[in-house]
């Protein structure tokens, strides 16, 4: 299994991103990946402390990034030789079995959607974040800023990219989802979310157990949690700044920590043709290490396929 | 000053508005009030173990309520002489100078705009919620539910609403608006945020600073946070869930405890031609004391004149 990592992208690239990858080497579930790093070759022979010709790395060499601040189509298009736009061209011509970046999300997106594709059938491919619940579990929310506005039918998709996600890589069997809403009733919502309502209920594929509220967050009554990308973007930044600011304060709590985002393993872009995985712009090596993982659990498990046989 | 407490309303009445009158009673700051009980007058003297006879108190009789989950508009219009429907009645009569019910928010805001009316030239009066902010003061959000789905020129009148709001209740000077997005720059955002930005900054009244995000809503960049009432209430109710997961939990953060909505006063209905005030369904005791200060505060700073005045 060959992965794909950017060397290049993150607040703290390229140290935290090879510091991550010294980590992934010694990791004994991680034994069996061999790691081909996207980045300026100098620079990370300047910055690693370990052997760099193990026979499980390789180094793409590139000097050219896109910065986290670039327009993402204008980067995409222009900088046809950074780290992103390399790893994702050796993604979509199967030299990579997964790539992973926690560089410039929007270029990451827009770049798999030029490159690896969407899969034949989705109408938006969907960014999703991982929710931490009360009681100890995990689920998932999306759209959380890929599709800022979104036609009913994509959000149908969403609430089934997001149940085999949860079943497949989560291991949550038959999961529940929830329509983000403002009241629990059906009739509750806006215009988006009242026209969804029927037609998640109307769908067999998907386990749809009605409307949910901004509290039921945090619980376990859903699983996989519908949004479009403007109203989820918007709760899981205020989520970071409440947990960012509980934590600048000392709070320490387990249930809180749970929110730190640098601790992710980012998220896959669900939808397209190949597991693409992004990071938080402020990832540390940890995350770098949970993001090597997360792409193998994402070929491992075949979620590509499971999606491509199931919109047929 | 002649202030209307609705007595039937929210999830512990009678007995915790009771109790809120008679500490509000003994409040020196509350001295100069006149309040109105609207409610069962046996059940209210059932509960009540203060003298019901004081110069201060006056009782409206009526047995009938709206339960807290009936339908609005179907409540707001057959139940007549609910104490909601009776409380708005005197208001718009001038026989109180405010009204304020922890009860049913929806039957409160139709009936509101049935019986009170929208102040001339306002397209659609919103809801609004106080912020904690980590600095220790108090921003305002809204529309937090009243408004699902917005048209652009309401949203420029949220903003002018919630600065008038800011500036003679909150007492911030020349307060900063931030339109609630998904990043800073300008084009970022959905159709509706894309739309509302360029009115938000050729308005010579309102002090706009540009967009926001869900982070930065307890920082002190922004006092008064524009959004659709559908993201509003799901940050709103989102920030509750975190609050209550926490408390449950056992967290003791001064700052987090700003978040407890039971301790709020309630909040303002912007843009009809009374004061109303809306409190949260859990409200206790010092909840019903803090919305009849508010009740009081809304009076005095002679807001509704200020946004008739601002109109023309």
């Amino acid at each position: 299994m060959r992965l794909g990592i950017d060397l290049m992208g993150g607040d703290y690239a390229p140290a935290e991103a090879i510091k991550g990858v010294e980590q992934a080497l010694v990791e004994s579930d991680l034994s069996d990946v061999h790691l081909v790093l996207i980045g300026d070759e100098s620079r990370i022979k300047d910055h690693a402390s370990f052997d760099l010709n193990s026979s499980r790395l390789s180094i793409v060499h590139t000097d050219e990034m896109i910065e986290m601040a670039e327009h993402p189509t204008r980067a995409v298009s222009q900088k046809r030789n950074s780290s992103i736009s390399l790893g994702l061209k050796l993604l979509a011509e199967g030299a990579l079995d997964a790539f992973a970046s926690a560089g410039n999300t929007g270029a990451m997106m827009v770049g798999s959607l030029y490159t690896v594709k969407a899969i034949e059938g989705v109408i938006r491919p969907s960014l999703s974040t991982l929710v931490p619940k009360v009681s100890g579990g995990t689920g998932l929310m999306l759209d959380v800023g890929a599709n800022a506005d979104v036609k009913p039918e994509a959000m149908v998709q969403f609430a089934k990219l997001g149940s085999l996600y949860a079943q497949h890589v989560l291991k949550i069997d038959n999961p529940k989802v929830g329509l983000l809403s403002i009241g629990h009733e059906r009739e509750k919502g806006n215009l988006l979310t009242q026209a969804v309502y029927p037609l998640l209920e109307d769908n067999r594929s998907i386990n749809f157990i009605g409307n949910i509220e901004g509290r039921d967050i945090f619980q376990d009554s859903c699983d996989v949690i519908v949004c479009d990308g403007f109203t989820g973007n918007v709760v899981l930044k205020t989520c970071e700044g409440f947990f960012y600011q509980l934590k600048k304060r000392g709070v320490e709590d387990e249930f809180l920590d749970r929110f730190n985002f640098k601790d992710y393993g980012g998220t896959a872009i669900l939808g397209v043709n190949k597991p693409v995985v992004i990071g938080h712009g402020i990832s540390k090596s940890s995350t770098f290490v949970n993001m090597i993982r997360l792409s193998k659990r994402l070929v491992q498990s075949r979620l590509i396929e499971k999606i491509k046989s199931s919109l047929i």
